[in-house]
């Protein structure tokens, strides 16, 4: 069944473009078989309320680019060829098996203003502190000396101060303002390690399922992928599987999405890999401040093997994600080579955000509203466990300790499609499960469910209409 | 000499990090020569006003990098052994030279608020209509829905509406929506295209002196670098010495830092190239917006060329160098791609700045500000140019009929050295001759002057301080 949203208006791209752009990319995803006929043209038409010749346009498209093939009176079919060969899993000294992931393939994002997000890891911006913002970025026009010249490489030394002094003591780390770095994002923030650390090292460890899109960006440069389960404890690895000079990347407060945190030991055994063979663990810390049961722990950065740890963290979620703003705490050598690298690649991060995020530290703003959201968030998370409780009593959860999505287990793999299926059907944006697993392996029973942008009662209603088609 | 200048407080390295640092980088771009004797640390603790001690850790920190060495009772010197050592020049089937120039060290960039800046390509900020920009910015927070979701990958599609409508039509291009890029900068573009051509191409063309930061990001993903001379034709080079599917690099309108803009045979010859063999070319327009004795002729973009033609424009001049938004404009697959890439890279541009800048632009707000620093930036030229004629007759030069720095040939490389050396000791910050050429060839004759930043009345008495210190 093709899933297709139009959307129209300046700026987008023309329809049969769009519908032949949906239909590959669901071929793409496995999510329309090899062989299967297309609906003939005047059926997709109709369906889309669009001219029969756009429909006809877009399979012509999709013919022309291999993906489909046409005959006259049969109409239009997948092609059999399997457009992804499976790349050989490789396997190296340890015996780990390596994959690469640049064989998935991206997509351009485009948004579509009439979906309801339940996007994960999005941040909430109805309750932003509009005035305060407004007043922050008054007081940066105000004093436009720093505008002036480009940003240091590093980032803007008030901005870094401030981090050291108001954001990582929350999570147990003292830093100087020589060990951070600003940059526009924890994605970019791993583009910076990946070609620093290229020279040294060649293997990434990480757990899935799992945000795997930092390790995207080390196989875009040259590094093997080794993916590790993940359970109740965190990614679950032993000393052996990792090589001397590894890199290890771990989320160990909140697992993303499952939001499991690392186990004690497991912790310890991190610890003590760092200590004894050159282990470089990368920490992405990108929602701990939102916590709902208990104080996090202390991060990883905080601990003995704090000079092997490079740590990420984020204003996507304290402020909004559109913002583009991050920072890396490293020891200062690296973070001078990294800051270099920024500046050979994109000139350092735009001076007036960052001057305007120092303000807004400055004034305890995103501590007030960090305290705010928890609340905010606690809230929509207990009356959605409620919720879902009571009307999919099938579905298995954990309620999330933190962060801002349900990890839920739907129990089997078809049932799983057929609830992403009615999402798609009711304009419910949910994250697709194969982003979480290597390579799209196999059909995955979970479901990641976002609550941080929309409205409670959009999210509640949103699930009684799932429920009511599941049952229809 | 010694050129060192502390800068304290802070987010400051250490003082003797400080030191060490900028000895070592004046011995790795040959200003103190291999061989060479240190002060002796009382000297040089005097000459500064830090402890001795202080001095004897930076020494010591430059032996333990193997850069010095020092003997009981000698003092300090520069080790003899090179440690740039020249990479061969290798040639290819056209003969042509190839250079790489990973090897020429990149540096963090510091600010020091002690120094005045003429540097080039550095927009003036005391003309900025604080008052407007301060009311886009409002008008951006109060409609905040766009801030909810990540940006799309391509960027605002207002905002690239807005450069179809009131940017590029003044360029002579007329684009769609779908062929713009919103990027943090040009330096960030050049990666995108390294990264989505370097599957079909391998060479890149420049001319030189020249901006050469972005054949760096070329160098730094494979390419091989082919750079040309220029005359007052802009780059000078035959059909002959480009390859099938070689990638050009040009500033057609002001080819930076000389200000020459490229003669309609040239012009045609690219052209000519881009339609035979396949050519692709960057056309970097980072500052036609201000020019100041005819309008500029319409861009490359605009030509027969335009689909072979990847069009790069900036907000860092008609706004400020710190904002960090530019954009691509080529044709809608790649610029797709590259949006996609974009995305994996970085989560896309800043959402909040591009949709500020949208507003702006839509307010008219930029062509005001362009029109008037077009008089401001036209009235410092003249003046200056006045200045250098009376207090310099030896110095040649063409007055720049746009942007925003002279190019001044001085006559003789130990003049430049010596002018450089004293800009220097009154803490005027210049650029290095040897930016603007490969692999720091030679010694330069030239000086870059730029003017876009300080006052005209800073700039005028900088250069009459100039000029005492050289009669000195």
């Amino acid at each position: 069944m093709l899933q297709i949203a139009l959307r129209e208006g300046h700026g987008s791209l023309p329809i049969h473009r769009q519908i032949a752009d949906q239909i590959r990319y669901q071929i793409e995803h496995g999510e329309v078989e090899h062989g299967a006929m297309l609906p003939s043209s005047r059926d997709l038409a109709r369906e889309l309320g669009v001219a029969r010749g756009t429909v006809v346009l877009a399979y012509e498209e999709l013919c022309a680019a291999g993906v489909c093939e046409s005959h006259v009176g049969r109409g239009t079919r997948v092609k059999r060829t399997a457009r992804r060969e499976e790349r050989p899993v490789e396997t190296r000294g340890t015996g780990c098996p390596v994959r690469r992931l640049l064989d998935t393939p991206d997509e351009p994002v485009f948004i579509d203003p009439r979906e309801l997000s339940l996007l994960p890891s999005i941040a909430d911006i109805e309750h932003l502190p509009i005035t305060q913002l407004r007043r922050g970025f008054d007081r940066v026009l105000r004093r436009t000396a720093h505008l002036k010249f480009f940003t240091e490489s590093a980032g803007d030394p008030m901005l870094r101060r401030q981090i050291c002094e108001h954001i990582l003591p929350e999570r147990g780390i003292e830093a100087h303002p020589d060990e951070v770095l600003v940059i526009p994002g924890t994605q970019y923030g791993a583009v910076l390690i990946a070609l620093t650390q290229a020279k040294e090292r060649r293997n990434i460890h990480f757990g899935t399922p799992g945000y795997l899109d930092i390790a995207r960006n080390f196989a875009r440069f040259g590094f093997d992928l080794h993916d590790h389960p993940v359970d109740a404890g965190g990614i679950l690895l032993t000393t052996s599987d990792l090589g001397k000079n590894d890199i290890l990347y771990v989320m160990p407060e909140h697992h993303f999405p499952q939001c499991v945190t690392l186990s004690d030991a497991r912790r310890a055994e991190i610890v003590h890999a760092v200590e004894q063979r050159d282990l470089l663990v990368i920490e992405d810390d990108y929602d701990s401040e939102f916590y709902y049961d208990r104080r996090p722990r202390p991060a990883l950065k905080a601990s003995n093997a704090r000079d092997g740890v490079i740590y990420l963290g984020t204003f996507s979620k304290t402020l909004f994600n559109s913002l583009r703003l991050g920072y890396v705490v490293a020891e200062p050598p690296l973070v001078r080579e990294m800051a270099t690298l920024h500046w050979s690649l994109s000139r350092g991060t735009s001076g007036v955000l960052q001057r305007w995020v120092a303000e807004l530290l400055d004034g305890g703003i995103i501590a007030a509203h960090t305290r705010r959201m928890r609340t905010v968030y606690r809230r929509k998370r207990d009356r959605i466990t409620a919720l879902l409780r009571r009307e999919f009593p099938h579905w298995r959860f954990d309620p999330p300790r933190g962060g801002l999505q349900f990890f839920l287990d739907l129990g089997s793999a078809g049932h799983a499609s057929e609830v992403i299926a009615i999402c798609r059907a009711q304009k419910l944006r949910v994250a697709l499960p194969s982003n979480y697993v290597m390579n799209g392996k196999a059909e995955q029973q979970f479901l990641v469910l976002g609550f941080g942008s929309a409205a409670l009662s959009q999210i509640e209603s949103a699930l009684l209409e799932v429920k009511r088609a599941l049952h229809a």
